[in-house]
């Protein structure tokens, strides 16, 4: 069986083609370098029932990923639940809400074990000796259960003022975890030095062409679980920015090889206030994303100041009818109880961003509210807990007694019912 | 399609039968109940092929759970990833290791997750208005996710001195939490008076007999991940005992229905040292479980000082040909750093404790070293943290300097490479 439909790298800016090696720039304009297939022979060798038939992992879409031979590290990630959620929908005042629920992604709980079983599996294939990356948290957990798993030796560069869980959650893997004082810019600007220097693979550096690439299962899932349907809109987290554009990669390629029936989808962007570089260029009409500086919000993960992507996301929301919206830290902790109460989902604050930024695109009619959306939930709650500390009535603590038990009941009776963030 | 091949409760006791109620001891004997199912009629009814057809949820054995129509609650529960852990059968001497891995759960990160889809389900059925748990945590966090997820009103009751993640991983779903001042089985037993008092469904009293079942999917899967074989050797964590019984029922099931071949198959039991009330009695070759009324272990979800089926897990390990062991503090610690830095698998306390007494069961010979084992990872790691705050090294904190960084590394190399536990 072909297995290989994956030729080349190419620039996004000047189409030159290049061979796929451990590069992620083009030597003439420093245009990024993405994955060629070959669609034509993958429309031909490539069915739902085929898809259908294979075992539920992201690998399932194996031809649409740009590795040489069989994946070998990450071989279970992915095939995560797309949840319908109509009691989120009724909160939303909209008809009909899905969530592609990563929280519970295999085995770190985030999106980013996608993009790592693409890229550690690659690094294999190329030979290295030891697998890196520059991350906000959730890649360098990745990163580091990944390479765990198969005995690759890693190293995981980080802000240094990182979640306490993050930092654990990489630390009890083994792998060697660097703090870098400073933001997340700072920190990929030394990872790119040191990916120039080190023969190591940098999954987000110089393996960026093929980790990128991960996130398109997220999109193949979501399009399979409706039914082989495109969502007529999907809101999506932005940090670099990689996330939304691949997702919109992934609904053309499955238009393009005849696996869904091609309709509009409108691909909305949702970031932090604290840190909106790509909103703000969205709603000043602008593609020149300016750098946040001093990123200042509670969504750590999408911290990114100099979104390396930021121009083809914009680029992608409005060619698709999308738009961009950012939320304040109090808005993110609402997103979060929100989609809790009413899912039984606890997302990390992320995906407090993605729901509080598409409740705001509900109520300015920017998403129609008699249609349909997919909301990406990247993260689990637990990873950043800190911030609901103080924000959450604590447990009341009675004796083990039936009469205190009574007398909390009947306290009780006298609230109001179960009360929903949006309906309170 | 016949759906339901469940016509009965009976006493494990005296085999009376009774009505499908919210009932859960026998009247004449206080046997445990339990329920029936047709299985000749399963197994007419059932295959492989069957099976495989249908979603990759704990559903697909709807046949052997204990509903009468389809499930409303927890549709997308289980099917979990089963992880062939190659490195980690190096580090234990063994032939053949797999993890069944729950901390991947949906939604809530645990085992739980699957007794209480059934258990909520069935008390819709029911029509209960309110439903609630006892509970060391897991139960808590799963009952309050998945009723918040179809808007049932909910109570969680658990030991006022449980982990910070996991008191917040029920609070966060708008559930009413209740600290319960004194050890679980204090929280226990009042759950019982509140049972007998108000017309709530307590997933783990009134209805027992069908939230108990649920456990039953996890065996079911691991056959099924295993290519349809029953595994030699099964390591299951110990609370009440429940999981364990019920893994070894599911195992006996697919050999009635035909879905399996018959082989012998060991089950074995792990508590912790701290509260090891099964594993004690295993040692002193009696049936009669001494309470532990002071339980001192950091595997809190384990820390049942009076399990309500010790008796029959004793019985289960026996006849299988099985064994018990216990784990002290820092083995429970060290087991989960094993399995982190082995496996990529970032377990809580509880499967701390199933991997560090596998390894115990190894070395003693009573799992053979040339024979494969199935390691039952129920819940996740970021639930209890903090018992790994102090034991792991903290991060280095460089400048964001490639001169510092090369420091770092070069100071790297004089050290051992990447260590790993068991070599270490």
């Amino acid at each position: 069986m072909q297995l290989e439909f994956f030729s080349h790298l190419r620039c996004r800016e000047c189409g030159r083609l290049y061979p796929k090696e451990a590069i992620h720039v083009c030597e003439w304009d420093f245009g990024p370098l993405e994955a060629v297939y070959d669609y034509e022979a993958i429309r031909r060798h490539i069915s739902r029932d085929r898809i259908e038939s294979r075992p539920p992992t992201m690998w399932r879409y194996r031809e649409f990923l740009p590795l040489e031979g069989e994946p070998s590290v990450g071989t279970q990630v992915g095939f995560t639940p797309l949840v319908r959620a109509d009691r989120l929908a009724k909160a939303l005042g909209v008809r009909e809400v899905y969530v592609k629920n990563d929280t519970v992604n295999y085995p770190t709980l985030s999106f980013k074990d996608r993009v790592v079983a693409v890229s550690l599996s690659r690094a294999r294939e190329m030979g290295f000796p030891v697998v890196a990356c520059a991350s906000t948290g959730n890649l360098a957990n990745s990163v580091a259960a990944n390479a765990a798993s198969v005995g690759l030796e890693s190293y995981v560069l980080i802000p240094a003022d990182l979640e306490a869980s993050k930092v654990l959650g990489s630390l009890v893997y083994g792998s060697r975890v660097i703090g870098i004082r400073g933001p997340y810019d700072k920190v990929n600007r030394l990872c790119s030095e040191i990916a120039g220097k080190y023969r190591w693979a940098f999954v987000n550096v110089n393996l960026r062409p093929y980790y990128a690439e991960g996130s398109k299962t997220m999109g193949f899932e979501i399009v399979e679980q409706l039914g082989w349907r495109l969502p007529a809109h999907t809101v999506i987290p932005m940090a670099s920015g990689s996330l939304l554009t691949k997702i919109a990669k992934s609904y053309r390629e499955m238009i393009d090889t005849e696996l869904v029936e091609k309709r509009p989808f409108a691909i909305h962007g949702a970031q932090a206030s604290g840190c909106n570089p790509i909103t703000d260029a969205f709603r000043k009409d602008t593609e020149l994303v300016r750098p946040v500086s001093k990123p200042q919000t509670i969504a750590k993960s999408l911290a990114i100041g100099t979104p390396a992507d930021g121009y083809y996301a914009i680029q992608t929301i409005r060619k698709s009818g999308g738009a961009a919206e950012d939320a304040s830290d109090p808005e993110i902790v609402e997103g979060i109880r929100l989609l809790a109460e009413t899912t039984g989902i606890f997302a990390e604050t992320a995906g407090g961003v993605t729901v509080a930024c598409a409740r705001k695109l509900i109520d300015s009619g920017k998403i129609p509210k008699d249609e349909s959306l997919v909301l990406c939930i990247t993260g689990h709650g637990l990873k950043t807990a800190e911030v609901l500390s103080g924000v959450l009535d604590s447990p009341r603590v009675i004796d083990p007694s039936l009469r205190e038990f009574d007398r909390l009941v009947s306290s009780d009776i006298n609230r109001a019912p179960l009360p929903t963030r949006s309906e309170g």
